[in-house]
């Protein structure tokens, strides 16, 4: 994306950087339990384990907390270059069911990224287990930094 | 769907009482403090207010509970019927930011029933105020009665 | 959208003036012999008859000449109020299989505008028959009006 | 998939004999000008130049067509197994124009295969030059064998 005049160093010190300014602010990740395994440019991976309040009276998790999980990598992963960037639009296949008590992985990648927009490919585990759920996600670029929008807030 | 040859009363009557017996075991829904307002026929209308835990540091509400609301709304939908169904795909447009405090409304219909698959439209709208995001949700029924399955897993 | 400080029939005009401009010029169209059944602001309805060059050994409809028709209704819709507008993505549902010489008919209408992004949902039936797929469209506006843009092109 | 017992050599075979049979009755890829460059086990590659009559007025290639092209790549990558299957939903983002005279190539590789459903991804890229779509199609198998069910209609 916009990463092009900097070192790969750099690139990963403005991810991290962008990265630590969206989990500390982040209510709804901290009270789903999150935890953000790894953040590069263009990429994040998240963890979450399916808790008692997530699930249906089959003890399947809902189908909207997977969705939340995914979009949680999706997000970190759009916003790794340090501009303000929202999902416009996601798709999300449920292949299986996630369970009470199982840790799952979403692992966000960049497919594309030009102008304003970028598509992400979320993958959606059981940690040593199956795949679960395959997300897209469509981002859209706004105005400002990451670490300065999060700082004018504070 | 499978209504046919019964009266529209007695598919209200099927419809609430599946309704009822998803209700009483949805942890999710009540853990995220949502109400069920109308069920009818193919039809759905849920509501949740976006809770302090819900929002990013910017206050607002977080696409993965937007999708949670629809999703729970396109579940009562499709499973109104009381034949067991489940998501295999949802799509959702995020179209304006939904803030804390908020009370929200998600309203789905059918738009497609046909064999085992059916489509449903979601919409999600701040009550009196505008439209936030539109879902559209597969459907796919799997064996059993949703009444049936809820009294076996008591 | 744009329309708010224009007359009805002045929006109406606007759209028959866009959708001459795009119609003209539409050689994809022409050569799938679809037909411009009728547009007004954020409307549009298309018709095409199965060709059999669009079938496959069973002589069902190719599900990308169903895609087509129905995002040919969806580009006379969204460049109804003559603003230069394209597709960013789409999502298409298939639901029963159309046949070599049925008669289909998309009908687009606008879902939602604000700013720069709409979205569009699209039926795509068969003329006094039952519907063959569901189409939802992301459309985005780029610069330029659709009459000048041909205008200058020519 | 169902591929297990065969050895990979079986495998490769019968996606061929599959594909073969595809291929000799698909009016519509051989009336858009396609060529079929690879098919193995859940995937498939196929070419298509952007014709004349595939653009609009200003010589961009129309979205159906990227569509089309994607879908094909599909198609021969989730019948490979030689179990017949049809597309039930497809999701595409359009991110580049394509031009008139251009040589496209769709790409498809299977994501997930559980039960009777499946998720494919296709890139749609210019030879030599970027990604104009992604596309991503839900896979649905029905009763019979390619090459069976095309032996039967002939």
């Amino acid at each position: 994306m916009d990463e092009q005049k900097i070192s790969p160093a750099e690139a990963q010190a403005l991810a991290d950087a962008a990265a630590q300014a969206m989990w500390q602010r982040d209510t709804n990740a901290h009270a789903r339990g999150m935890e953000l395994v790894a953040v590069s440019p263009g990429e994040a991976t998240v963890r979450m384990r399916v808790a008692p309040d997530m699930v249906n009276g089959h003890h399947i998790c809902h189908g909207g907390m997977l969705f939340t999980l995914a979009d949680t990598a999706f997000a970190y992963a759009c916003n790794s270059y340090n501009l303000n960037t929202v999902a416009s639009a996601c798709h999300i296949d449920f292949l299986a069911p996630a369970r009470e008590g199982e840790l799952l992985e979403a692992r966000a990648v960049e497919r594309s990224a030009s102008g304003r927009t970028g598509v992400y490919d979320v993958t959606v585990s059981v940690v040593d287990g199956g795949t679960v759920a395959l997300f897209r996600g469509k981002s859209y670029r706004i105005r400002g930094e990451v670490t300065a929008s999060f700082t004018d807030a504070a």
